[in-house]
């Protein structure tokens, strides 16, 4: 790209996702962070001053003295990325999008929304189809809202994706091992999890059932909507004590029989478009298979391709279906931020945005 | 009983599972520890010496001053319980049964032997009439080995039974994330585990395929043996950050349809023969079922029972087969120490010691 | 004790340290408790509805039914502990002695009181000569305010007992490892503490600076108050990746030469008044000396005596003062419940209550 | 440097912080690994099949194929890196050396030898002034040994430097929190860290109290050798349940008075000679000094300046000594392979190899 870099804005800025974007965005080439926006509570101080910086190392030079601004039309920038709490993101992405912004949203609230792409780009690029009926619909002249799925969902169905494509995947009984970044800051209080497993977490092993049908399933353009893929999901999600990386045990049933081999070839040939298109965040491949009995482990697997690769491993026949495996992936990079902006990025190669 | 305490040994007695042994027994009113056994490398030594203490608080006082004799008949006691690595555990215990000791082992060498009581006393005490069979085959006299099962097999089973007996359980899906004492000491390296997962445990899968069937199965008087359940099991194995406690996700097919209140109900119901004789490690209820959404957890309900009960939670149907749950079990006690001296303890209220 | 229980309250029920009274005061023979009170978002539920159980286990049964009531006179109990937040306790303590109800308190508010006993039933029990002051200058009937060290205080004030009283302490350097119980509930959030170390807990060094010094105070009868040891203390204070247990590191300049066996053999010696006088929850002895190079540990030792034995070990010459020696506390049963009720333990045992 | 790659080996190089010195001097511009030596039970295997990769990612192409060779003389190679035990490293060192490689090592062996540089590049590059001086003494023609200290030594003694330099540092009291990597792999089991803390670190405080005294000592040219610096340093070491980075808490006592302004300004105004030279690991500032009260953490802060800068915090008044304050350090980077490297870079970088 010889352009000039894209205008972006966060919304949610301070959070622990806001933060991953602002991390994220500070070195992406294609975009410039020119508006932060949080909370009242942060509105006119500093970014710097409004936010406890969280990740490793300092906040980014270049946001610190960026004025937190009121989550509301009025950002200087074309695009924002929402890292907003589902309740709040409901209204606000609404008003951004009418405002003529593109909104890449990490939030679940506009995600099962019939006109709303719920994209991964290296498995539905397609449903970006959605953005024009979207604006029909709603009256958005030039805004748009984009989503990513949940931080769990994202793995798991990188990993369905040539298989399903290949093979069909028909039933799918997937038991999560989830990090406790995925739950936000201060999140999941250490007397919780030290020494301990929490075998439930709200909401999620209902966004596992319902997003991974939408994404797998099939634009139809007559119709213009997504028809979910068929296919029967039973997840049980659990939390563990690990920073970042959720880990996932999946067996799966097949509608065309497939050997061992095939499948693990299934996983090595998956080609990325996001990463032929030359974006960025892009890596290849998208998916790594490892041979080692005991990989992927979540610390030693995570940061693969800066985060954006999941790892696969452990790809076997299952005793009731017909295979199992294991999945890993980085729940704040591959699972929310590095998601929204990988969106976003499909969006600028495609001449969208 | 108002009888003598039994005079008992513990092979292995200075590693992990051999330290819970001698724990568990200190306090226990039917048996008394006579003599300890260990690896050459300890023989002649005082217990206190040889063994350097892992559990909280200290080397009981009973056993102090015990001097580590080696694992070879000869041994002051009339019944052992053994402790040892299953390589070593093989031959030995053979030559201890066959000078008459009454052997319980918690090692997996002879768990699977045709004519080995596999046992756990709630679910399948009739299988104890292997013994005399076992008895006659190897031409023992007096002596003889009832084994364990697996630290993951038996939470699960103990699960399984009330389900089986009343709806008989055809499918079984199971992903486990097992505490770090599963794997003795020094056993799992710190740096393998501290803010990660390990999806695979050497040998673990195997056993949970087999186990649960020759426990659930039938013993079949005419023929002198038992026949397994059919029963599909997929199991998958996960090592967490966690001390004692394993928890397993399971979902279940069921031959005969049941809603879920009757679920929970035959959970509720399920009985213990040992409790009934009085058995002191015997608690009541065997299994307790949780209402909570996010409960059982490893570290607040391992405990339950001094770690004879299990607990389960989360009884909800599946999206693919009929039933799912979570289940835990403390895997040095119940599925262990606790489960061999419960082993014993059902024989003696049986008059058989 | 032939007489009946003493009827209790519990200000703060439903918080961390409330959860730990209830646990602890549910199996004393000399208290019931009668009343729980708690903040007002709680007031009115049953207590086991108000309060999300975070001990292992379960509530106990004799308060799951009591009523939470508000924080102020009128609860049925004729003493009442407190586990209020210190800006809530500042108030609330002063109004229910004022009431006529008997105070202990593990806030923080009123400790460094000149009126009021900062008591370690081992260590000052005659700073009870206090009482009667405090109760004339705030012109109180029979109501009065005992309260106890911070968590960090009370392990360290123990140890430095004997070598006070022995040689004489001038100087103390102390580096605390402290567990992340003593936060709270919801407290320390899990992302700030796995793989880390925080070296900083507001308040706490102030707190190690003052209390100990007041503790090993001399009351002067003549002039009614408390004249603070002359002691120079300087502490670090760390929060670490531990449940329960406060590990400190100190070093000690002493008045009066010791060898290091005489150090020892102090420590050794102690002796417990409240021991002496039958109170149930102190124990013999008050401290343990390991002789291992690595103890005490944190998991491993914390339960001593159910918590309420503290443990030194590495009892060694430092190279800069004159001795250095490691002390463990279980800081929400030694350091906070527990030190509380061994503190009303102390005046019911003499005739106080 | 527009010269060609030094040609380096790595000794150890299976162990923990052999696949460290792996891992960074893979990247490093100025060497490339040309030989990869360890114990007798690797030799003849590929490096990537004798070695299982524990550091996140995979082992580095480069050395994938080399062989695994003996460690002793006839390795292809001018210089060796040694990450050998010190049991081992004490004779297959001087081996080495006498027969012409420089050794630059992370073992304890030496490091105290008189005529050997206990070298922190940023602290006593003087101290190269031995080398002459010990191959003299060894009838070593072209080789030598250079050591740098244990890696709680390095961080203490780089935050000591600039206040010795500029107030004289008397008396130091130090308490360390190192993390489990320092313990080399297995090291650590997990049983023995989740939930604790272990107050001892075998031989840990020894190298402590002396290391520091030699590093800040000054070369005699006179004498031939360097005159310790006159310190009384007391060292208490803990290991706890961090990966990497050691958290120490200090206090020192000065020469010559300073205010806390005096003692920041020391450490933010120090250089740094190998970055002056353009050393590749050299990093500016060496010292970073953070303002907020918590700070710096392990976790957030070890990676500052890829692992090779130390980070300072909380700067303030000592009750007993003149000053106290946190430092850490990254201790298999800044503490071992990369202070072995950064040593290698400063003797090429003066021309010395």
């Amino acid at each position: 790209m010889n352009r000039k870099p894209i205008r972006v804005g966060v919304l949610g800025a301070t959070g622990a996702v806001g933060q991953r974007f602002i991390s994220l965005l500070d070195t992406n080439p294609w975009f410039t962070i020119t508006a932060v926006a949080a909370s009242e509570r942060s509105t006119g101080a500093r970014y710097a001053d409004a936010c406890t910086w969280r990740l490793p190392g300092d906040c980014p030079d270049s946001v610190r003295d960026l004025p937190v601004q009121p989550c509301e039309p009025g950002l200087d920038c074309d695009i924002v990325f929402s890292a907003l709490p589902a309740d709040i993101a409901r209204d606000v992405e609404v008003q951004m999008a009418a405002a003529g912004y593109g909104v890449f949203s990490n939030a679940s609230a506009h995600r099962m929304d019939p006109d709303t792409p719920l994209l991964i780009p290296e498995v539905n690029p397609d449903h970006l189809a959605l953005i024009p009926i979207q604006r029909e619909k709603r009256g958005w002249d030039k805004g748009f809202i984009v989503t990513n799925p949940n931080c769990s969902t994202i793995g798991l169905t990188l990993a369905l994706k040539p298989l399903h494509d290949a093979y069909g995947v028909r039933i799918v009984m997937v038991t999560t091992m989830q990090a406790l970044s995925g739950a936000g800051y201060p999140g999941v209080p250490s007397l919780d999890i030290l020494d301990n497993v929490i075998p439930y977490i709200k909401g999620e092993e209902e966004k596992m059932i319902q997003e991974p049908r939408k994404i797998l399933g099939d634009f139809v353009p007559t119709e213009g909507k997504v028809r979910p893929a068929f296919m029967l999901i039973s997840p049980s999600c659990n939390r563990v004590a690990a920073i970042d990386g959720h880990l996932e045990t999946v067996s799966v049933e097949l509608e065309r029989e497939a050997a061992v081999e095939e499948v693990i070839a299934a996983f090595r040939n998956f080609t990325s478009l996001p990463y032929e298109l030359g974006c960025p965040s892009a890596v290849n491949p998208t998916i790594i298979v490892r041979d080692e009995p005991d990989r992927p482990q979540t610390r030693r697997d995570r940061d693969a391709g800066n985060g954006m690769t999941i790892t696969v491993g452990r790809v076997r026949p299952c005793e009731v279906l017909e295979h199992k495996f294991v999945v890993l992936s980085h729940n704040t990079i591959r699972g929310a931020a590095g998601a929204s902006i990988l969106n976003a990025e499909l969006l600028v190669a495609q001449g969208m945005i």
